[in-house]
């Protein structure tokens, strides 16, 4: 921690800094600058209380940690990449991954079209909400265990791997029984109780950015996972909300650097989300495979305008195949297969 | 439904769109304009399909919809004040409420002294967080269970009525037992399960404003709570994620008129996390007592440079009482006791 | 300024940062943490280059400034408030300040029945915009000198003082003698240009914020004004842009303690630009008040729906008066006359 | 413009609406809804005083426009890709440029050398500040024209074109004399007296998005330009002002295929300002270049951490050359030269 004194205090001022920083285990080290005044505390931010609050006295003007406070997700704690297994798929390593289907599950015929058709294009998971969180209560909330079940007859029809989401603790024995991935959606990526209890099942776990989280906010959620014993974890970035209102969030395609650089963990964008409008997909696809991302999370529906959730940013089953066309020659020049 | 096609398509592509507002339920009405062709689709758009989804055919332009989403926290389904009872105390009426306490229970020493103090200066209702959401998994998360037996046993030693934080769908019937108010936090704002559960309680629910979220998202998820039975919400303000850094968060005072407007029921400000500075906290105090807010939710800890979460943003015990002092004249000028 | 070493680099790559430290003027002065070495350079970050391109060093994991970087408009250079002297008024002293008017001067009628209107009523200044910059080019763009001359002749008709924008660093002398304060808007708050040829004509400038300003840089573009010999301005907060759509822009009243407490120059806050909706005027004043500005700026029009620019916001002859008889007990209960 | 009026309202109220849209010279057109009663003015309202303002009615809820504001910067106007032609370079066409340069020219020596590397690299324009919009007044505040004297000498030496940033209208013709492309930053993006003056030089003009503009304003500042008669605009994105932190912008990509949507002019990615950070530089090119970019304007430095301004940002000399190579299999992914 670094304290900054305010100029001109008196000695007793400064005494007191430095007793309370013993008092809260850390070793203070002096140094006088030209305008200011500036304590280093030393010892392990991790396991000590937060200087922090210092900044709430009197004499002082700004308190800074110096550590970072995830570690098992760093890319410090781990070099190497790490690799997600699912159903015989490695996330994260040479090949590149697409993860498509419908917002939310509808029917079994919705479905299975769905699935056949991302499956021949080249798809390897499929997506599908059986519980859809709706910003209002008299939309559509999905299908919950009607919808899992459908997916998994998806699954035994096609071969893909499923991943979907989990909104309530109480469904997450349920789920896990169902899917391959678990996703958290970004209005749960602060709900610690959600991800804790979706730790615990085992199964690996896609957690989306929040709207307004920020880096380290969603390496520390993801940390939340980790310390539960589960080492399996995706990053989506799904878009942040920004002031702009032509896109419905703002696509944040620095996160895939950022990621691979902070941490060793695979990222994955969703670029439905991300745009909120259809017309824009294969071009975020296209940005996110050339700047190193790991995976795709694309809605497809059969129907968008008959969709019952999101259809302005599900693409058609005829625009998909064309969109994993133009992607192949960036993913070969990304270096992936 | 305003739905604005682009200009220059073919007569079939119009047809094509009408017949597809028919199809959803709605009555078509064509206007042509200057430069645009407008259909105005007729129907109620709460209980009918939305036709957002239009917006992915080529031919349109744009979907606006026109009716408000929400309706039992709307100012039009209830033109009156809505008011709150808690242990005798009406919020929402006359009389001015101030909540205070401590941003976590961490010892019966702590809370009894803050709620002695607190009480002495005016407040009415005891805050105190024994489930925290913390953003590091390494980070105190609250007592628990026994922190709800310390604010039960701070309410029989000063009859000040409680309030605390719901984290766990699983905890709803727990906490709802020792609580007055249940308090839903930021990053739980759109945990519709989280809001149902709390609903069922009976219990008044204060919800506080997501870090990311629109006035009219805020209301919808108020919605939840009255859709499923429980009249008894309080809205609070406690700032929204922006650009600067000064401020923790920016707290958007005009809320205050905009949910008057928009709605019946109650408007808290929290001022602690909406600076997340102490030195500020009274200023906003001034500010929403002025604007009209029905109460006021106060961060006060014995020791802030100790406090086991939040330091920077508590008052003092000794500030607590000059505060209250500073907005007697306020209060009065607003028109409140 | 502290540099904060990355873990584990070889004491050669350590010593090329002390090296680079003392080449650019700083002594530097090591801590060797738990988790991180950390660098103290010693110096005046005010007279010496930055150290912060050290950031791009592979060894570097941070660069942290500790000085504050604005100087004379810092409450640090000078502990007491400052006022303005405009034609008799003193702002920033004792006395509440009102300036009132159009948006955009329209012609004499509409600008002298404004005047008067606003001076019956109390306010103390005119304001109205004779050069106005409009997001489109085919937006009406102001009279020009027609205008400046139209609030000529308001002030002699009215004794008023008169705020009119600057919009052009070839206007500067023109304006100038015509107005009795130089309005600098938001979209030009960073015109660095502007700014100096404003603070040339030795009028008082009211710089408002910009849409995306941090306080820090508003108070630097403040310094331009100052650091060019003219001690006379005025900040004025006019809403931020945030994500938020109900309001056109998110008033940020916390802003009036933070300048109180950073710099010794007054604050005006303006809630017509602040809410772009003229319904929620009244309420964001009695907030502005109650937090302790200086002044408000208003936007009053004798027909807001037809007016030339900014109707919105815009409140009419009849609601202005209502407005000040409202405002009269905050005033008071604020300490102010 | 589609006026939407509150439920429940008196039918005179409704008339005097009806009278005030045929008075402002467009047709109503009245349609009965279930829950609102809504009327299309029809008329174009870029010729019509903006109905707008009629939101300040008390019997109006909303009013929301449905023409587009720009005109001939819109691929509605000009269906075809525009391209701008600079000394033989056609930017916007079949082949990527890459524009390189120091962020501030310092020395003959600075730039002479990173001329020459970028050159020998592949880049076509040399871009260097000569006037430098700094956040503070005590920032180095660029060479001025001298700067522009050693731009024009680099030209010589390398056959580089020239970009250069212009701050000041009292410059745009010492500008426009020495460079080939005039730079309007992202601080001055709304300053329309500056857009106007450069346009008239008749120089293309590359137009930076401001901090915190919208699509929209962005190509209604692109409108300014044309306007005035000079068709020659390149758009260039160069990150937005967001929460996050850990990059200085936040660089939305999306802008090119919205860009490509709505204009018919070439759009540029500049990744030096848009993350603030060289490290990330690399990857955001892939990605811009991916999604359809016509153009890269990259910071480019001799000695980054010896840099006059923003050496964060800037890439050496010997990064360069390794990013031109690997944005080679990109270039050729993306169907370009």
């Amino acid at each position: 921690m670094i304290i900054v004194l305010k100029p001109g205090i008196a000695k007793k001022e400064e005494r007191a800094v430095l007793q309370e920083i013993r008092k809260l285990g850390y070793v203070p080290h002096v140094m006088r600058g030209v305008a200011r005044t500036v304590i280093g505390a030393i010892g392990d931010e991790r396991t000590h209380q937060s200087l922090e609050t210092l900044v709430t006295w009197a004499q002082v003007e700004s308190v800074t940690p110096i550590q970072k406070r995830y570690k098992l997700v760093s890319r410090e704690a781990h070099p190497a990449n790490s690799t997600i297994q699912v159903r015989g798929h490695v996330i994260g390593g040479k090949k590149f991954h697409v993860m498509a289907g419908p917002c939310s599950v509808e029917s079994e015929r919705q479905l299975l079209q769905t699935a056949e058709a991302v499956k021949a294009a080249g798809a390897t998971v499929l997506r599908g909400g059986a519980f859809k969180p709706r910003t209002s209560p008299y939309e559509f909330q999905g299908l919950g265990e009607k919808g899992l079940k459908l997916l998994a007859k998806a699954r035994r029809a096609t071969g893909l791997a499923i991943i979907t989401e989990l909104l309530s603790e109480q469904h997450a024995d349920m789920v896990a029984e169902y899917t391959d991935i678990i996703q958290i959606g970004a209005r749960n990526a602060q709900n610690f109780q959600l991800l804790v209890a979706a730790a615990r099942t085992g199964k690996p776990i896609l957690l989306k950015r929040g709207l307004s989280m920020k880096i380290e906010e969603w390496l520390l959620a993801g940390e939340y996972v980790l310390a539960n014993e589960n080492p399996n974890l995706l990053f989506c970035e799904r878009g942040i909300r920004t002031f702009e209102t032509y896109t419905r969030n703002t696509l944040d395609l620095a996160a895939i650097p950022i990621i691979k650089q902070e941490s060793h963990l695979p990222i994955v964008i969703d670029p439905s989300q991300g745009a909120g409008r259809s017309d824009l997909v294969i071009a975020l696809c296209k940005g996110a495979v050339a700047m190193g991302a790991d995976a795709l999370l694309i809605e497809v529906h059969p129907n968008p305008a008959e969709a019952w959730s999101d259809g302005a940013q599900q693409v058609s089953l005829e625009v998909f195949p064309k969109l994993m066309q133009e992607l192949r020659p960036l993913i070969a020049a990304a270096g992936r297969e």
